[in-house]
């Protein structure tokens, strides 16, 4: 576990943006680490798929490979980076690289949500570790809080703004009130969003996310089919305009909350009050509240993405393994989902919370009375009803907001709903989260 | 520097508020802190000047003990809390627990402000190491995002509502429009304030809050003289009014910057744009932002006070010092007091910034073109001027906000100012600070 050489030699697979960003810190700050660490950082070689790609995100040409042998016989090289990102051949560098003895630090959410079992008990045989804050919300610790920083508290909720994509699209849409596809075409413009924004606006990045970060904070296996997952592709600026006249913002949200001995997980849009620290988190940036037992909420919020607030997550996680912080935490704690049963997850039907409803009702006597009969039959209980003026025979939205209510009687009651005649098209329906207090 | 026992055995110094939070925690949790680390923690001993009290404070009567000679004798205790507070017997218990040597937990802010550096060499010779998560912001684990999360960032700047206490008073002034006499009574009512206020309100507490991180975040020795404080007892509900109107909340922050290779400290009440997140910060809560040269900022918020959120910190302190991961990352990284030059701090006259002003000045011809002259002469312009109607010839407020200015310049027109004959009293002025971008 122990570094022997007196520099610390670093391999990197991937050398794209987030790549470019590690290889720039390491020369710009070399000084810094070699004075914080009493010794030198030095990247000795990186493995890519295209080396010309490779040196124009900022590597020295003759750091770079593309031949995979040769980049792990590489000597006194006792960390490797991995920022390449996807599965598959990464899956296996990885693999390699702690079958080789290498520790790991990987900015990768989707391979630590779909293997990280494996890999940490892998890591372990090998008795190499792996760092992984870089995987969810770039440059703001929220892994080294987990793992370290709230170690007395048993974990009891995490209510997270994992995609900075989603939440540059909302806060336009919100502020601005551009309808989706506007705000979606001006984040790719800005470069907060790829030219397939499907992993994004899909809620799965997140998703992705809520797994590695849940997984950590509960001390159980999670994955990502056990999250339920609503993008903000079907979103409609009508429910922002509601939202707002009510008090609210629309958020995507990625949910991790204990209930009765079993886990619910969500990402999806949901209404949080304007006043709440997480609804004042704009534009790409994210945050996460945990809710401790003991400490109660902390909050932790930053940039969620780009290529030197990630690449700091990435240095950061090299230089607590090279102090030998990070192996001993590593070996010694109980934390990693290798160590953890699989999680047992509440019917999503069970789920109880506040709701949002938006329904399209024939203007006419007695179609309210219908509704609310639906509604009250299934034990929905309301707490506010909207309709703006329109003409007497025209479909106009109706907005209920309900009472705590069971989602399963909720979502019958709207089957329902959706049914009657004086109804068009399929109710919308949003969550809307009530922060425990503190 | 291994555990070899397998339990760990903890020694407490104190129990009042915190050291119970600490005993019901260790009690309450002890299944959980034993899975996650695989070993129990068990406390051992409990050294108090009054057996009765500890006993109120939730530590078995078994344990207790007033005799310190017994406390250090006791076998199998590798690590010593410290959360009495206060110096002299405390300093000389804290050395004895390092030279014993024992790892030592402390959530003792006004103890490591002032004999940090010693006791972290003390510590390095005695091969053990010191924690301090509970020493400022409670709960929020801002110590360890600085010295383990953000570790690849070159620190710009630090901006902290480090006293719960002064914030839940300024948060009533501003909501409420209480006066702070009212608001502080109010707050020693709710537990939020001591009988005796001074080293909260003082800025006092801040100030040794703001040594503690400034030296960590900036690598150099600062002591609580380096820092500028200015309390929060001498404010008006006025300049709180008048701020309101501008688009402003005020709050006691901490800032440590670093200008042109100097640190600049200071604790005072600053104007803060309503929607920043810092704003944001509402009641008892505190919050830190700290900004990374590769990160940009990232914000630490939650409950900076009560027995469990510190006790919270305490614990997942011993927790990070049992597994083995702290102990190295403090012998190997060179970050800790004793081995950082002292701070050059920049002399506060060269501090430039934004300026709230507010005089009382004679309302009639003439006394406004006589007081933006005086400004004018010292190089002070302005950027807004507000006065609100009045009758001639009586003593108004006028308000006006400069745009950047040196202290010292500013400092030296005002002493015009207030010498002019048509001035009432000595000029309010209030630092307005604007948070870099990002």
């Amino acid at each position: 576990m122990a570094f022997e050489a007196r520099d610390i030699g670093i391999g990197m697979i991937g050398c794209g943006t987030v790549g470019g960003g590690v290889a720039t810190l390491l020369r710009d700050q070399a000084a810094l680490y070699e004075r914080r660490l009493g010794r030198p950082l030095r990247l000795r070689k990186v493995l890519v798929r295209d080396a010309k790609k490779a040196r124009q995100g900022g590597a020295a040409s003759e750091l770079v490979t593309t031949d995979a042998d040769a980049f792990f016989a590489t000597a006194d090289m006792p960390i490797i980076v991995e920022v390449a990102g996807g599965a598959g051949t990464i899956h296996e560098h990885v693999r390699r690289a702690i079958t080789t003895g290498r520790h790991v630090v990987t900015a990768n959410k989707s391979l630590l949500a779909a293997h990280g079992a494996e890999l940490f008990a892998l890591a372990r045989r090998h008795q190499v570790s792996i760092a992984f804050e870089a995987s969810c919300c770039g440059g703001i610790p929220v892994i080294t809080a987990l793992h370290a920083g709230l170690m007395a508290n048993r974990i009891d909720a995490l209510y997270g703004i994992l995609n900075g994509t989603c939440n540059y699209i909302l806060t336009e849409m919100t502020q601005q009130r551009k309808p989706y596809d506007v705000a979606l075409s001006e984040a790719q413009q800005h470069g907060y969003a790829e030219a397939d924004p499907t992993l994004d606006v899909s809620g799965m990045d997140a998703a992705q996310k809520l797994c590695v970060l849940a997984s950590l904070a509960f001390g159980a296996q999670v994955t990502s089919e056990q999250v339920r997952v609503i993008g903000i592709d079907q979103l409609e600026l009508t429910d922002i305009r509601f939202a707002a006249e009510m008090g609210y913002d629309i958020k995507l949200l990625g949910i991790a909350e204990a209930v009765e001995g079993k886990l619910s997980l969500t990402v999806q849009p949901c209404f949080l009050h304007k006043d709440v620290m997480l609804a004042q988190v704009r534009g790409p940036f994210n945050a996460l509240s945990v809710y401790g037992h003991a400490t109660g909420q902390t909050m932790y919020y930053g940039r969620g993405a780009g290529a030197l607030p990630t690449a700091s997550a990435i240095v950061s996680d090299v230089i607590n393994l090279a102090s030998g912080g990070y192996p001993h935490a590593f070996a010694a704690l109980n934390l990693w989902s290798d160590q953890q049963p699989a999680a047992r997850i509440i019917d999503h039907d069970d789920l109880c919370s506040r709701f949002y409803v938006r329904i399209n009702a024939m203007d006419r006597p007695g179609t309210m009375a219908r509704v609310t009969q639906a509604l009250g039959e299934a034990g929905i209980s309301l707490s506010a009803v909207m309709q703006h003026e329109s003409g007497e025979g025209k479909f106009v939205p109706v907005v209920v907001l309900t009472h705590r209510a069971r989602w399963g009687s909720l979502r019958q009651a709207l089957a329902k709903v959706e049914a009657l005649d004086v109804i068009d098209g399929r109710p919308v329906c949003i969550r809307i989260v009530d922060l425990p207090d503190g």
